[in-house]
């Protein structure tokens, strides 16, 4: 893995991304409705999902505008999610990307709305207006986009994962109740990331079922990676409350399995994930083979 | 109009919808969230908008499986709109429909995720998962769709009046501003259900527009009838909180028109929406004529 090749990629993705972000997510929206909705999308995450989509989109030779507009769109549901989900009556979080999050700056009221107005944006996003009506491709591929994300934030995915980890709080779940829970709540966006890069372009059924496992195993070792630093990291480098899950009382991989177990798991993790790319048979795997490394490597 | 055959296409009508929203609304979803996601779409509401959406696709010789899709879509984004609106950072609302608002029967936090999942879940339902990849028109059809309800729901639509509505509490607005939030808060989706329906059938461009103009007339006049009815009707009889408006201060038509005035409003707005019909030129105009008489004759 040649890691500078790598960095130069992922920095002339994030600068596309970013751009087409502060493009999309417009201030000129009623009442300071677009002010929040910006300072909960731009500047800020690691943008971890648009890069899957990028890289699943380049790795079957479907770069273009409707690969770009995914990963903005999973990165809208993402941001979305985190504001609902700081909110008081969720979580109760005050600090997010080391910036005091949405409804502390600007209100629950417009927070709520702000991500409730995220969440259509990113369909908006999907479903570009000046789409000629006669691109059936084109259109075809946006059902295709739209069907994709909605069923990884509804209740078989993030939706439905939210409730589980709401109902979890101090009652101990299992190991297939965690990983249910994670891979709906966290797993299925990453996942869909990965499958609407691919659909951007031609696939196999066997690469689309590779590209499945390594999505759900990489949107898995995401999760333990998250429970291991929420107990290693201090707040400032993670850029949220470190130690919440453990001062929730919420089960976590590290509660479950302790710290080495969960660093096992990843490792365990990161290695199906490969194999599954490995076994793709698609053409271009490099960027999606070093953003599996990341996922397990990450500090943050 | 016969009023007996009104009658008995919306009861039929009706009687597809709920079915249709049983179906695609599960109970088997985790942790509680689809019985909460249920009760919040269930067994009440006038269903106007499925209805708009139903008679606007028979208008055009559009009646089938995406009509009715359609239809659910659109109230499923009405239905999570108004139970984020009655939680208590928002209206605090608890009585909807007769009985308590979702956040009063499972929490706010799941009736937080219950809104979310129902707006993820319309655009799963109009993006179903067995369309074959062939039917070209018919993906066509569910991006467009997708495209003019995510529109009606976001910034420029719904959210981006419900922005203007919390923000202008306490503060007078002018009837420019006042008719710019209600176009946004509950004629974008009015206006999307004529649309969606009409795009599930054939229209002209002089059609098209014409049925845009009628769906912003009713839009318009539902909310002028709404504003008369908070204030001449009792809560049992609307079924929700009655003269709320005027206890938060809120701008109504009302209040800014007179009563009189509102009345006037309501009536000229109903003859723009008829002429706008005939105008159309669209083969069956039965069923958007007689909801337009709906929309302003109605008593809840």
């Amino acid at each position: 893995m040649n890691r500078s090749a790598f960095t130069h990629w992922t920095d002339e993705q994030l600068t596309r991304v970013e751009a087409k972000l502060d493009e999309l997510v417009r201030a000129d929206t009623p009442a300071g409705l677009g002010e929040a909705m910006r300072y909960g999308v731009l500047d800020g995450g690691k943008r971890l999902r648009p890069l899957l989509v990028l890289a699943a989109a380049q790795a079957v030779g479907g770069d273009g505008d409707m690969a770009l507009r995914a990963a903005c769109a999973v990165e809208l549901i993402h941001a979305y999610s985190l504001i609902h989900d700081d909110l008081p009556c969720m979580d109760n979080d005050v600090l997010r990307r080391g910036k005091p999050t949405v409804h502390v700056k600007y209100g629950e009221a417009r927070a709520m709305l702000a991500g409730d107005a995220i969440q259509a944006l990113a369909f908006e996003v999907l479903t570009p207006e000046d789409t000629p009506p006669d691109d059936g491709r084109t259109l075809a591929l946006q059902a295709r986009l739209c069907s994709l994300l909605a069923r990884a934030s509804g209740t078989y995915g993030m939706a439905g994962g939210q409730a589980i980890d709401l109902a979890s709080v101090g009652r101990p779940l299992d190991e297939a109740e965690l990983q249910d829970m994670h891979a709906r709540k966290t797993g299925a966006l990453l996942q869909a990331s990965v499958l609407m890069g691919a659909a951007c372009g031609v696939t196999s059924a066997m690469a689309w079922q590779a590209l499945t496992d390594y999505g759900a195993a990489i949107g898995l070792a995401f999760q333990v990676v998250d429970d291991i630093l929420d107990v290693t990291q201090a707040s400032d480098v993670l850029g949220k409350t470190a130690g919440k899950d453990a001062d929730h009382n919420k089960p976590t991989y590290v509660s479950l399995l302790g710290l080495d177990g969960a660093r096992h798991r990843a490792d365990l993790l990161h290695e199906r994930a490969r194999s599954a790319l490995a076994a793709s048979g698609v053409s271009d795997q490099r960027w999606l083979a070093s953003l599996a490394d990341r996922v397990v490597d990450r500090e943050s």
